[in-house]
């Protein structure tokens, strides 16, 4: 009799081993972390005796999950916003909330609360990026939890390092300290092509050689990615990244759903390891990764559920439905990727893609001790029949739950035993996640009440322009009149312009809030054809107007800003209670009267049909004074317009629509 | 004061009435089976008391979920066939299980096991459609749960019914026996179009019309069922069927994934809801219905797990997270079908698909109680952020799991207090369900040792040919001496044909289990143009040959039968362990010599290229003398062609590519 440290005894035994070694009434032999044997009950009885043996009766014993892609930190900003665009999600809240927030308390918290999570649905490895991965690293070793994690690089500043420099100074510092660790294996993650410069990427790949350490990196994650690398680079991304030497390293590529059968490929010449990301793919609208086509060329496919900020959980029993139900969809035909192939990529060769192949993955004698004992026969997974000898894998994968999950052993390490943690007070762990997220919703509310606030959150370069704006506008019925005006002795015209002008307004509930204007500028040549097109976002607030004569003196904040995001984007971050679309054809003068510049706009309003051709006079000023010196000057251009005050029109062109 | 039977407070109140009112320290006033109130805790309270008063702190009280399409009492086939084809799976698996095992018991058991798992998964309303619904029925009103339960139509003899007209004359007598009960609206379910006639279908809608009861049917599942009824009908499916006037009765479509936009057009005409089940539609490659267009011209839209055999459970937390990623591939918009949306669909909104609306699927005074409780602070859904109103909606939807479920009241009974359920033995039904797949396992494991049973099981019309076939087969060198046989004063030429024949051949690791040989005789007229084609599937026993002179004499059962189903469903069925191609060019001979039957063939084979051109001289016999005699027979005809006895051949075609 030998003696060991544990024995897991009287369960289904599913190794998930080369040759998928099941045992029907099975028991592991663990010493210290390593299995030490593994066999049928009565084997491993007769060879081996342990202080502690559990029985595990009506349960299935297996080897623990392998999560292949993550951002653990990141379930401290689970839910805080869904059903949004890549870019608005991500710019427009996760961003910001980082850039306030994410500190290494922040790192440990967040990671301490996924640990939690992925104990109890059964994972016992995973592989994540984010910032401060030394924290990462602390909080996941403290938590018993086998990880690969990457430092993330990035060219503009992250919450962790002004410049991309103090990150590969961080990583390096961050690889020295924590290689050789038994659980953790620190990496380097050059968070993806578009963040990241050629010489970044360079810079991540001699380090991951040097340390022989994993690369791990989004690729092509979805089509427009592929798009804006080709218009940038002339070249898709894989093809791109193998063309730099990045697959020199040992690279795990998160995402993978916009790639061709060639760059497949290239992915498997170079022993790239894919991790999939099947909910988080379809959440942001991506797509849905080739896994089948790619596990058939022989590519090592994981599985992962990416942050739980964009899943929104980190469910692998979820994940391995659903990479199976979905692999189906694009060939087209139920048997592909079935049930104990997409068990597989979340054990076996989930462990493979992360270079932890020889160590875990699977049940078997000289590995480390990863082990879940799930329950076989919750009511919603019962009856059993034997019929096909892969039906415990379709029990598994098809009818499994995280919940399921009763014990969780890693490297020998209890982590979970019938239900309860043993590493991490969970109650306080949500206590302390509770705080963070009062504070983080706090700063979010503060901002949404706020068009500025939210504006200046997105990074938009405000520009503010004059607070007053002098202005009239009327029916031009007689349009030669113009020419009177801008002939008139006392008038130099510096510049005309033509444009087509499309604006859309969004007004929101509380008329107090302002208003925000998106407006493409067309500008039209002699021949009508656009010559050049800018794209502009202007906030006004909804504070009241002071009336000098018949000229409208308008006393307002106004903000300019650049739009170089499309319209979409903004209607979805502001979510605007309305919109009004308002196009236009502008013929525009910039003069000076009597010395004073001004601009005289001619309009044409297409949309909503406006009857009337229209001008405008317009100045701008700092000074209250001022206003009226030039609401006077207007008035005389007025009178050699020959304009009446009757034709004088005091509502904006969106206003006359209302009408 | 007002006094009620039940309030359950101090939850967040979800009520997914018409204005999404939700209430965050909110309460429930329940008398017997009603809602009277909802409102604040402190509302309620002030007006309300009631013997029993349940804290919902930290929790969230809700409508019971509405499961649209299912097939309850398969609960009992769960998981006993997975990742095949639609055809293997329903007509090689789960069809001669049903001819064998449905019975009014086995529909019960099936029934009361599903409604603990819905139960337990906060379900509170069920579609389904199966046989025996009576019993059905009174499984569920045992259970607790709401249903519309459906008695199935089939063109063809069914476990409960040998005609249709039986089918229909038992509907007729359960939805009599059944209407106005307060739990269960009996309704009449004609299977599909394609396992129905227009008769059967017109039968169906005039005894819906005649109770004004729902019919449910499966319409448009996948793009072969609609290409195969543009074939017999010259019309889609949907088309077809409003045509027949299907659309008169109050119809319940499950799936509707092959639709296109006129067909979406029809169904919001005729008021058609559709059942959307995105695990079984994913699961069986059928692809994914267009939801968010249904939902976009106004389609009533509810969201099913199917039966538990093609899911593989009756979760309805994963269906509806599903339905919500899913809905945005089609639109690549991923803020198609949010959190919000979806969780009507799967309550207010399946309600109104079910024609329930009026009395469940939200919380509002005057419906019926049928509310769940769940836990808002797992560890999978934590932190909580408040900046988005609709947070609450895709923390249910998009983090939310069946297992948070606690309590569950349906028409105001207890069916689920603090995860125990109180109208069902769950250990008792699992026994039982265990037993039942016990027998089940014996039948299925009987017929997967017996190729022979095995074709029976899928219905094919066996022929059981002669026990012996005489035959010879030998290199022929020179082709001319065939003219010198057939021309021989002996010889009488019955027949010619000439083939292509295509053949697989299924081997199996244990050479007793026998031989399958699938093969496509393509008959070649004299222009070498296909006249006909016709596919047989042959079994022949491994049981050994006996030699007579130099020609083999075959003592072998025999099975032959056509293939009236592709070659791919035979190979998913049989599960070969290896397979063989043969491909040749045959003339053959019907002929008698000296007045007995032979066939003379004359062969090439192409794949794989064989060097030469054979000729098999063959007959069949039940006899072992008659056998001799015709071997002496063949001897004689070997001699007219000259070929020697080293040119004879022992080995089969397929044997021969062995070397």
């Amino acid at each position: 009799m030998e003696n060991v440290t544990t024995i897991l005894t009287g369960g289904t035994l599913v190794t998930m081993d080369d040759s998928y070694t099941l045992i029907h009434d099975g028991a592991v032999a663990i010493r210290d972390e390593h299995i030490v044997a593994v066999g049928s009950s009565a084997e491993i009885s007769a060879r081996y005796r342990a202080p502690q043996v559990i029985s595990c009766a009506g349960q299935i014993i297996m080897p623990g999950l392998v999560n292949a892609h993550t951002h653990v930190p990141m379930t401290l900003l689970r839910g805080i916003a869904d059903d949004l665009r890549l870019d608005v999600w991500l710019m427009g809240y996760i961003m910001p909330t980082e850039r306030e927030f994410v500190s290494p308390t922040f790192c440990r918290l967040g990671t301490s609360l996924a640990c939690a999570e992925m104990i109890r649905g059964g994972v016992t490895t995973f592989a994540e990026m984010y910032y401060f991965e030394a924290d990462i690293a602390a909080a996941t070793a403290a938590a018993g939890l086998r990880a690969v994690l990457g430092q993330t690089v990035l060219k503009f500043p992250a919450p962790d390092a002004e410049t991309y420099d103090d990150s590969l100074r961080y990583a390096r510092e961050f690889i020295e300290l924590w290689r050789g660790h038994p659980l953790i294996t620190p990496a380097i993650a050059p968070h993806a092509p578009y963040s990241n410069t050629e010489e970044t990427l360079r810079l991540c790949t001699e380090l991951a050689l040097e340390y022989d350490v994993p690369l791990i990196i989004h690729l092509a994650e979805t089509k427009l990615e592929v798009e804006d690398h080709i218009k940038a680079y002339g070249q898709s991304v894989i093809r791109w990244a193998a063309a730099i030497g990045l697959f020199r390293a040992r690279v795990l590529a998160a995402h993978c759903v916009a790639i061709d059968a060639d760059e497949i490929r290239l992915l498997r010449k170079h022993k790239v390891a894919v991790a999939h990301n099947p909910s988080a793919n379809l959440k942001l609208a991506s797509g849905i990764a080739p896994v089948n086509t790619l596990l058939k060329e022989g590519v090592t496919v994981s599985i992962g559920t990416d942050g739980p900020a964009s899943n929104n959980d980190l469910d692998m029993f979820e994940e391995m439905r659903l990479a199976a139900l979905l692999a189906k969809i694009p060939a087209e035909d139920p048997t592909a990727l079935p049930a104990k192939r997409a068990l597989t990529l979340a054990t076996r060769m989930g462990a493979q893609a992360l270079g932890l192949g020889a160590i875990t993955g699977s049940l078997e004698p000289g590995k480390r001790a990863d082990i879940i004992v799930i329950d076989a026969h919750p009511t919603h997974n019962v009856p059993h029949f034997t019929v096909s000898p892969d039906a415990v894998y379709s029990r598994i994968v098809y009818a499994g739950k995280s919940t399921d999950v009763a014990h969780v052993l890693c490297n020998g390490q209890w982590l979970m035993r019938d239900r309860q943690l043993l590493t991490l007070d969970e109650t306080a762990l949500k206590a302390e996640a509770a705080d963070y997220a009062a504070r983080i919703s706090a700063f979010l509310s503060a901002r949404e009440e706020d068009l500025v606030s939210k504006l200046l959150a997105i990074g938009g370069e405000l520009e503010r322009s004059e607070s007053f704006e002098v202005q009239v506008k009327a029916v031009l019925h007689n349009v030669s009149m113009i020419e009177e005006l801008l002939d008139h002795p006392e008038m130099k015209v510096i510049k005309s312009i033509h444009y087509r002008q499309y604006d859309t307004y969004f007004l929101f509930d509380d008329p107090k809030k302002g208003r925000l204007r998106y407006r493409e500028d067309d500008n039209i040549d002699e021949n009508g054809v656009v010559r050049s097109v800018r794209s502009r976002l202007t906030f006004t607030s909804g504070d009241k107007e002071r009336e000098y004569n018949n000229t409208i003196l308008l006393s307002h904040s106004r903000y300019i800003s650049d739009a170089n995001r499309p319209l979409r984007f903004y209607r979805e971050y502001f979510q605007p209670s309305e919109e009004r679309e308002l196009h236009k054809d502008r013929r525009r003068w910039h003069v000076e009267y009597k010395g004073v510049p001004f601009f005289v706009n001619v309009d044409r309003v297409s949309h909503p049909k406006l009857p009337d051709t229209y001008i405008e006079l317009k100045s701008r000023t700092w000074s209250s004074k001022d206003a009226e010196h030039k609401a006077a000057l207007i008035q005389e251009m007025l009178d050699i317009l020959q304009v009446p005050a009757t034709d004088i029109l005091k509502d904006e062109y969106v206003e006359m629509q209302e009408s």
